[in-house]
């Protein structure tokens, strides 16, 4: 996507052979890039979340994989590099799925041709991600089209949390219907929620789409209800960070709030849904482990000072405690549909497995 | 209620004939304290906010009027105090009660005589608060024991915004069995709704709950829900800002989406009501005007720097708009009961009536 006209994904090479992505611990205050030259500088990058968002965790730790085996093409060096990587996040599913590729692929491999290999094979990782995005999109657009129709060209969309490009390698999963749509032309405006307490919606949303020039509003968590309550809404669309076999959905805390309310104003409710998400082994959501947080997020926050530099403060009563449980769970039943790479079904069992028999 | 030991009011006299005030601006940073000294100083402290809370705002009228007829008792003087500290705040009814009832006493009353009355019926409207408040924490004391009964003593409340002691004279209005159960030995556990995007739950609730010494945890408005799901609340109660005939409640932006997540987990949502919030004269929440509040407090935070004193920060994405509406409704077929000065009485017409006769 664009950022003030200029095309960029999150990680990029360089003819030098390193790697660039943007420096997402800076953002939406400052835009920066960073170089990764190494494993090891791939491994920091994951950790303090200079870059964030499941597929692009897995993309930053394929390259991982080729820069140890360009130092040392050793299966010994291969073993360890995925070890180190894959130690990062301990929770995140694509890191895991993106090492057990790097692997599979390298371990038939000659150890001249591996280095080679494994950077052919970071980049049809960062490749099919991107056309994932691309499709979800895709696959949204005729529901996109029907309800700016019926609005006289206008669409009022809301989403939480980040599901953007900056979560992905290009598009985003929730957010990519949103550039296409503005793209062709329809009077698209996406009602941000500031997502506390991380705020990836007023940090990362609002920037990606003020960059690409979408319309867009931030607001409080609290205030999506009252918008659709008075016909503000036309549609919401979040992403996921697991869906279970009975179609439950796992989102950033909060977006169960959001899909009570869509259900009880009659506001179509959609989830865009990688098949790489899609966790068939898992009944139902209440199964799926929640991840508590630092209640650091909660409690201090960070932000730009009137005269320059940022700071971070402490905002809330001095003593209290905190809580941070960082996902919640949307029950299927509030769910109109899941939207994904191959197309759209309903929130059941049967409505995956239809699209995603070899999933079953 | 206490501050560090001693017995503080929201709003007291002094005897030069001006009103000191806690500055609420400042907390939970800084205790701090405010004098007004005429309608004018009244008028700024409800609309920035310095003093809020319904019943609060309403008591600060008061004394707003009475100033006015310190310097000009006329009649033209009154309308004109009366319509300038009527306009600080749409959504709240008590302000509208207090101005109403203020003018009610005065108009029969000799220009001479008329600060004196004045000042006696602010005192009056103050002092009345505190017992509507204690009387709405006598009446849902019944609710609180029988809850806690059938959890072994404990009991798990969840509140939104700040309906405490603060904004009200003293006790508060939801936050008064909080107190009461605390102080009679049940094991009680507030969840403190941080109440994005001014955080009077994180600054406010949290603040007085610490000084009195009630066990409570803050969150972000986004996890109420998921405790919910997980059987971590046993009741809701909220404060109002003003109830419709039809029994729909107008209160903090939010409130809503805690009552949908109440409903669909079957955890009783109660509203703790003092009549002078009841406005009969409204037939539908949907009628309630809803004020729209500066962007600053949605996209910038107050808090204290690690080095001492506090800083302002920018929080969102550069150049991202914002929008802040401060209230919603939420409908009376959400809320399980009323909790008033006169009892308990169920969200409709008729339950309102059965309490309230003489509002009819």
């Amino acid at each position: 996507m664009k950022i003030h006209g200029k095309h960029y994904r999150t990680i990029w090479t360089r003819p030098d052979e390193t790697v660039e992505v943007i420096d997402q611990m800076k953002l939406p205050h400052v835009f920066e890039t960073a170089v990764l030259k190494n494993a090891e500088d791939c491994a920091v990058a994951i950790k303090t979340m200079l870059v964030r968002g499941a597929p692009l965790i897995g993309a930053t730790a394929a390259y991982g994989v080729a820069f140890a085996m360009k130092k040392d093409p050793s299966s010994k060096a291969l073993v360890e590099a995925i070890d180190m990587l894959g130690a990062t996040r301990p929770t995140a599913v694509n890191l895991r799925w993106a090492l057990r590729r790097m692997n599979s692929v390298l371990k038939g491999i000659g150890h001249e041709d591996r280095f080679a290999a494994a950077w052919a094979e970071a980049a049809k990782i960062c490749d099919e991600d991107v056309g994932t995005c691309r499709m979800i999109g895709v696959n949204a657009m005729p529901i996109f089209r029907e309800i700016a129709k019926k609005n006289g060209g206008k669409l009022n969309v809301l989403t939480h949390c980040n599901a953007g490009w900056l979560a992905c390698v290009d598009w985003g999963t929730a957010l990519a219907p949103m550039y296409m749509a503005h793209d062709e032309g329809i009077d698209i405006h996406v009602w941000v929620d500031e997502t506390r307490p991380r705020n990836q919606g007023a940090s990362l949303s609002a920037y990606e789409l003020g960059a690409h020039g979408v319309k867009h509003t931030i607001i409080a968590d609290n205030a999506g209800g009252h918008y659709m309550q008075h016909g503000m809404v036309d549609l919401v669309i979040v992403g996921t960070d697991r869906v279970t076999r009975n179609g439950d959905v796992a989102n950033k805390i909060g977006t169960y709030l959001k899909a009570l309310a869509a259900h009880d104003n009659g506001v179509p409710f959609y989830v865009a849904l990688p098949s790489s998400t899609l966790d068939m082994s898992m009944a139902k959501g209440s199964d799926i482990p929640i991840e508590e947080r630092s209640t650091d997020e909660l409690l201090k926050m960070t932000g730009r000072l009137p005269g320059g530099g940022l700071a971070t403060v402490e905002i809330a009563a001095p003593g209290s405690p905190g809580a941070n449980p960082a996902f919640d769970v949307t029950p299927a039943r509030l769910v109109t549909s899941f939207i994904t790479e191959r197309g759209v079904c309903a929130a059941t069992e049967e409505g995956l497995k239809g699209l995603f028999p070899q999933l079953a």
